[in-house]
């Protein structure tokens, strides 16, 4: 038996902002029900480098896959221009057997996977109404983001924020032929959240981009950024009296934007709402009033990337795309 | 840039006793140098499949290179006539960029590197004029243990012992052609081990097999066997005397052979003379005297595949063998 070998360009070909929201759905479903199994992040860390690898492994019981992520970002690469900074390989297994009937490349699968999470969260948690989004990043998830979010919400006017002007406008150039909203760069954070239905912030940052002031009632803030110890954008007194939403609560709470204001004592792990998932299953409530703030807090699971893959694969079953390759020849 | 592609048939043609035995010194040097990161194993336990997937990521200071290995042990395979028990696919990353170089089929990595293992150990714990051996076991670590051994060391007759006659004979029929001394069924396992230069253990066991009163002194013991904690091959008395020398001292408390003498408290971690890569870096000795009973206790780690399957590729882009993939296209 041959193992089907995908390419960035086969990922990109097959993969749909609707499988990609369906399969994150399906993946926080699937964690609230107990239906996972995801071990620890294992990491080798070359500071001298300024490098990283991340391998993410996950288990469905439900279609009874195991993926292997093994995530790479060597910060130097793209001075350098030798590579990006981040590539991505994801190894799909039959967990019934062990046998690797896929390998791709996943750099597609992480970014779209994480931006379909944002929207996923807007459809449960924003205002059905909501028209305007602030965006505060320039990077490839501020990017990812949008996409996701337009496919979901009829979004009419975007406010954009980044620290680089040239960043911003290499954004504009780039996202307006892809989404119909309008997009207008804004010159602080401030100007660009303080109208906004939808706020998403997706930045490096380790210090508070975002203050309590600045945000509406009504709003809902999805927290992409932070996702190891030490980071922060938003002001920790928002989640005060937020509803607040997690992914996975543990990993939120070690490493997503929750862990400054629980740090810092301003919210306890009770005033947590609750898993996204659970609200997917019914078991709990997403926005309930038009006034209510919500939040979102994601650091991304293992089982986002299983089910992903898993539908990149049946699409290229279905389409007859990739290579076949027999390693155990 | 191309990802290059080894399938079994490759790796086979490019694997070679000398290759893989200096790869596991050069691995056990660097380990012992503080050479290498070795994250903790990760597993998806599947237990209602008799299954598991085992990641063992691995990084070398010395050559910087990642290895990430996916190996994975479904136990009903062979019964349903699907596929081997064990399959395992090997990852090679280039440490600087987080680039893959190399995806191989490595089955035959992780058996050759832990028969080279207990080669390395011979040549610095065996007596010099070792001439007899016995197995104990007929898997096929209990092959390329004898593989193995055979090229660093004159064996003239090796003592074979299995629970089950049926794969005494299929191993004797495969081997006699394979090594050049002559393979004597035992009856015993005593009768195996008591006229043994070097005994190997190399079974599932979770039971003493191995009596403390049937090891002569000078005997060298190659403890394979015991990889997960309930696992015991070996009396613990034989370790109360023996010179213990480890792969890696903390692996080998938590799930080796060592696990159980050192709970039983017949020795304590002070006992243990020191890893084999202090042996080969000239900061300990091996063995002193004829004398002494030597035991090398191993659980494998991540580096010997790292190192294996570098040394691998190397000698693929040599010999041009593989197929040039470009997953990043």
């Amino acid at each position: 038996m041959k193992t089907l070998l995908l390419k960035k360009k086969d990922v990109s070909a097959l993969i749909t902002p609707d499988m990609v929201i369906s399969a994150v759905e399906e993946s926080y479903m699937a964690y609230s029900r107990g239906d996972t199994i995801q071990p620890p992040i294992v990491s080798v860390a070359l500071p001298e480098r300024n490098g990283e690898m991340d391998v993410k492994a996950g288990y469905s019981k439900t279609t009874s896959m195991i993926s292997v992520k093994c995530a790479s970002g060597f910060y130097d690469n793209r001075k350098t221009g030798t590579f990006p900074n981040s590539m991505s390989t994801l190894l799909l297994f039959d967990g019934t057997t062990g046998f690797p009937l896929c390998m791709m490349d996943a750099g597609t699968v992480t970014g779209w996977r994480t931006g379909a999470a944002g929207a996923v969260s807007a459809r449960l948690l924003a205002r059905k109404n909501a028209k305007t989004a602030a965006i505060i990043g320039t990077g490839d998830q501020a990017r990812m983001q949008l996409l996701a979010l337009t496919s979901v919400a009829e979004i009419e006017s975007v406010f954009l924020w980044g620290r680089s002007r040239d960043q911003m406008l290499l954004y504009l150039e780039e996202m307006c032929d892809k989404v119909k909203c309008k997009i207008t760069p804004a010159d602080t954070p401030q100007s660009a959240v303080m109208n906004a239905d939808i706020v998403i912030t997706a930045t490096p940052a380790s210090e508070i981009l975002i203050k309590r002031d600045w945000i509406r009632p009504g709003t809902h803030i999805i927290a992409v950024g932070a996702d190891m110890e030490g980071k922060q954008e938003l002001d920790s007194l928002l989640f005060k009296e937020a509803k607040i939403v997690v992914d996975h609560l543990e990993q939120c709470s070690l490493r997503g934007e929750l862990q400054n204001p629980l740090r810092q004592g301003v919210i306890r792990r009770e005033d947590i709402h609750c898993e996204i998932g659970q609200i997917l299953l019914g078991k709990k409530n997403g926005r309930e009033t038009d006034d209510e703030i919500t939040i979102f807090d994601m650091t991304g699971m293992a089982i986002q990337d299983n089910v992903t893959a898993l539908k990149i694969y049946e699409s290229a079953l279905d389409l007859e795309l990739g290579t076949y390759y027999d390693f155990m020849e």
